[in-house]
């Protein structure tokens, strides 16, 4: 069956094993197609194409729901389930979201982009079902990279001792965004590994062939249903113990066993997991070779898989990774901590270098921020670097073991700002609403990245937390070249008579194109570069109030809690005279496209900005 | 041993059986003593008495780290750990903490109170051990009620694969605070139970018996020996699947087992668990029938138990938990979903109701907001009740799972504001820095309890996210009495000509007392009641700053991100006179001890506020 021909998933189960093989290639050429094209997350998305074709063939989404977890494995679900036609729009502004959006289709339920949390939400859904007395069936699909999370296993605690009836889909392809982590995954790999099915497979044929009569016959069928009787087989010792019945491990590209077993776990009552394996990158080779550097990536070449255009913009994670890596060689206290995430934070490097100094300590915020801490306690210089949106997830972390603790913790919020085609659960908009009101915590927003290795060099040295909050690439600045003497002092880039916009970090570039822009209009507008945010420079806000001109502040994050707020509240309590506006993201979730038409949907385009101030200086003229 | 007699752990090596027992003895008359007169948590402290003298004859504190996770259960360590003669101070201003604090003895590594954080931190401090080539040893003290928790699971993933060597001891006295939930629990249950050991040791003994000669000998040290035996054959497939080596279960109040045990995991170089079983409130017939009562509970009298004073002011929580009960007669669709804490929350009376449609989900704060997202979505209407402190560990979801859904659950956030004796680890003061920045939540702070029912009938009735902020009792107010008509309408409740106090929730007694103060020195103060935080109410800030005199802010919260903050950054945003001065908790963390001497230590008492805006007043007369 050609994608053209699917109609809806009906089709499916009248589709012949051949047919559902062409659909499943056809799935791959499309995402491949696309992806090459939009960029987007691919080997995922190629691992579950069977497992996909199998869900939507053994359930009706009229009554019964999917979720995925995160969604880096949502496109072949998004093609089948109404949304082939506009997929070339895939993360583009107002096209098809690259996670489960629920405005986006009612078949995607949850909005999601952060791991681990799909089964808590499915074990709401089904309970929700059973009070109702509903008969719909709930699934979870989740990765075995998402198993690293606490929250799957709170989750899991929960729904095996309730006993609430629901079906998870372990999507097991043996690697999380690098390498997977953590003991579980080798139990995984043990259970992957298991003799035990075979050994019983070859008794079971050898007596199947010994009967005197139809052995053969049996023998065949059984052989057939080798899969099938493998999962009976397996003997699983941690999912039981938490109230689970596992069946697996499964061949998750097998769409024949994955739909029989599937149709086998919907007869039954109680908390269920399906073990299936799968193949990150199946089916097109650069991907199958390098699934990580494949996870989530840019435009390329189909042919050879190699990106269509090398960033030429200097990224900030790397670069903080090298500087360490220089440190770490006369250092010897100096230690990584990341989630999941070391080639995305950039310190793959440093992991080659000291493998015995970086801990990837799995998709486990909490536990990072924490187990930094005792690193700390324990005489080392603890850098801990995940992206800003994802460490929200260690929050009371932040608060209770470091905050508290007053630890020498440095801490790399690497996404800091609108990450752009990702969208709503990927932008850094919140990371100074959280860490700011912690005691004891110094905040920095770096703009440029030699600005970042200079507050890198001084949060080495400090006997408390610091954050460091960047984007992943430096946003070019015309103006400003000196780096800072004291990281702490703000910066007049451009002088101006009229007005003055104070930019908080990397929001340096947007404030050059307004100021560019009033230039334009006669409006001499200064600019100041904000690059600690706490504490704010109170010599600079005395500073630019005392010129009694209008100033506004500007940055690349939520308004509220923001870099604008803290420093009106500041002017508030001192007496002095607080900006005439601010400029922030307003009080809503933005959603995914480039980066311009997501600035000029939050209102914070050059051009508003500049009107915005002309039209506030023309008022307080009048 | 009597405990005047104890000196130092080097006592405990000494000592014989009996005297350990003399010690143990006291130690718990000493705990039940100062808790009956201060207030406190006992019997999680009464379970630990033999263990923690086991632990010190164990471990040497100069080599040695004990981390107690929570620190629920701290007690009989500070009286060993050099602060016998300042315990008498337990929970008091400047006294000795109820829990660790790193700031009162360099054996309390980490200051600590939120739960399952313990593994994480001692995994840290074992790493760094290794890597500085160090020898001591690390051990966790973590309950069975921490388990539930995610994190501690992501700390035994970690350190199970890593195979670091440390030691988790797992204080299994099957609750939680209230009793325990979840499939490990039943698990553990399990493993307490299993006969494995029962039927070895009967073999073992037949067969000694049997022997020819020297069989009764070794017989009757076998017997001698059955703690340390028991722990070798009962066979673990969970922890052993996370890659700890498991021993147990064991008497945690055989002081002379569980030192053998302790000794024994000392030489293995891998991470050991040990399982000790011990009754909570061991000691205290009281506390043994009641644990949860006895938890934490307020000064009571020795003989019977009963609490000295009986609480007078309203409460909260149970009056929001009989209001829902009421409801939930009439609307199926009412759940209610609380992590651990259905009794300190105040719906106790709902699970008895309806055990059906009250779900304890475990100390999972992470899990129980994203499990209501689901039962929202599926057509519940949930209700949330966790302290405002501990839903710190729910962030990410609030914003990923509810904010980013829309989904109309209700938060009852308890103990907001100053919890007095628990301290740092227990104030509710930064609920609204983490709570306002997320779109889609409304964010509600009542005074009283008639107007917290006025707003959870409000909040049910929404298609979105409410939530509600209140501390334990009511702060009883002389002059309002009128319940909102609106309740996003802030009231006016003292008229005054000189200035205007706005205060923010509970914090109304305060301005009630501030006013008061400041009339006494003939300064006419105006008071307003702002009930409703998110959105702020408009027209009552331009009616205020339309009085044309100084107005302030006043709130029981962290200043930065707080109410004020909110007010001063609307007020610049929409070109109104910002307030004169925001009073709120300044950016360090609180300690313990009564709320007369908190608020003072905050700046935050009716006579240092009411002096400041007298300054603040002349000033701007001169």
């Amino acid at each position: 069956m050609k994608l053209e021909e699917f109609q809806n998933p009906d089709d499916l189960t009248r589709a012949s094993d051949e047919e559902l093989t062409e659909l499943a290639e056809n799935l791959r050429r499309v995402i491949i197609q696309t992806v090459s094209e939009n960029g987007g997350h691919l080997a995922s998305n190629l691992g579950v194409v069977e497992l996909t074709i199998a869900l939507l063939k053994a359930f009706d989404l009229e009554e019964d729901r999917i979720l995925f977890d995160v969604g880096h494995q949502c496109y072949p679900f998004k093609l089948l389930t109404g949304r082939k036609d506009r997929f070339s729009t895939l993360r583009q502004w107002q096209g098809i979201s690259g996670f489960p959006r629920a405005d986006e289709s009612p078949y995607d339920l949850f909005s999601s982009g952060h791991a681990s949390s799909a089964l808590s939400a499915a074990l709401g859904l089904a309970r929700a079902r059973d009070l109702q007395h509903g008969s719909g069936h709930v699934v979870a699909v989740v990765g075995d990279g998402a198993l690293t999370g606490g929250m799957c296993y709170e989750a899991l605690n929960d729904a095996g001792s309730s006993k609430t009836r629901l079906i998870l889909i372990l999507n097991d392809n043996g690697m999380s965004i690098s390498g997977n982590v953590g003991a579980l995954s080798q139990y995984l790999t043990f259970l992957r590994t298991s003799k035990g099915w075979i050994h019983t497979k070859k008794t079971i044929g050898r007596m199947l062939q010994g009967l005197p009569i139809g052995g053969e016959w049996l023998y065949r069928h059984f052989s057939n249903f080798k899969d099938h009787i493998r999962n009976i087989f397996v003997h699983d010792t941690f999912f039981s113990s938490l109230g689970f019945r596992y069946f697996g491990p499964i061949d998750g590209h097998n769409i024949r066993a994955m739909t029989r077993i599937l149709n086998r776990a919907k007869q039954l009552d109680e908390p269920v997991m399906i073990h299936a394996m799968t193949q990150k990158g199946r089916g097109y080779a650069p991907a199958e070779d390098h699934p990580d550097r494949f996870h989530g990536i840019v435009p390329f070449y189909v042919e050879n898989g190699e990106p269509k255009q090398a960033s030429q913009a200097s990224e900030f994670g790397p670069t903080a990774a090298q500087y360490l890596l220089h440190g770490a060689e006369t250092d010897p206290r100096l230690t990584v901590v990341t989630a999941a995430m070391t080639e995305g934070t950039g310190f793959g490097v440093f992991q080659s270098r000291f493998p015995d100094r970086l801990f990837d300590v799995g998709i486990t915020e909490e536990h990072a921020v924490t187990m930094a801490a005792g690193l700390a306690k324990g005489g080392m210089k603890p850098v801990v670097a995940i992206y800003d949106t994802f460490l929200q997830r260690g929050f009371d972390q932040l608060v209770e073991d470091i905050g508290l603790q007053d630890l020498p913790v440095v801490f790399l919020l690497d996404r800091a700002g609108l990450s752009a085609s990702d969208g709503a659960t990927h932008h850094g908009v919140f990371g100074l609403s959280y860490l700011a009101p912690i005691p004891n915590f110094e905040i920095f927003c770096p703009a440029t990245v030699s600005e970042m290795l200079k507050v890198l060099e001084y949060a080495l040295k400090q006997e408390h937390p610091v954050a460091i909050r960047y984007p992943k690439q430096e946003l070019v600045c015309q103006t400003r070249t000196d780096d800072p003497a004291d990281v702490h002092r703000w910066q007049t880039v451009i002088g101006g008579r009229d007005c003055v916009i104070i930019a908080a970090g990397s929001a340096l570039q947007l404030g050059e194109k307004a100021v560019e822009r009033l230039k334009q209009w006669n409006v001499d507008c200064g600019l100041v570069h904000a690059g600690c945010i706490k504490p704010l420079d109170r010599d600079a806000l005395h500073a630019v109030s005392a010129q009694n001109i209008p100033y506004y502040t500007l940055e690349e994050h939520s308004l509220i809690g923001g870099f604008g707020s803290q420093v009106a509240a500041w002017c508030v309590e001192h007496d002095v005279r607080p900006p005439a506006r601010l400029f922030g993201i307003p009080d809503r979730f933005i959603a995914h496209g480039d980066r311009e038409a997501l600035l000029k949907d939050a209102g914070l385009d050059a051009g508003t900005i500049a009107e915005a101030i002309q039209k506030d200086l023309k008022r307080k003229t009048v």
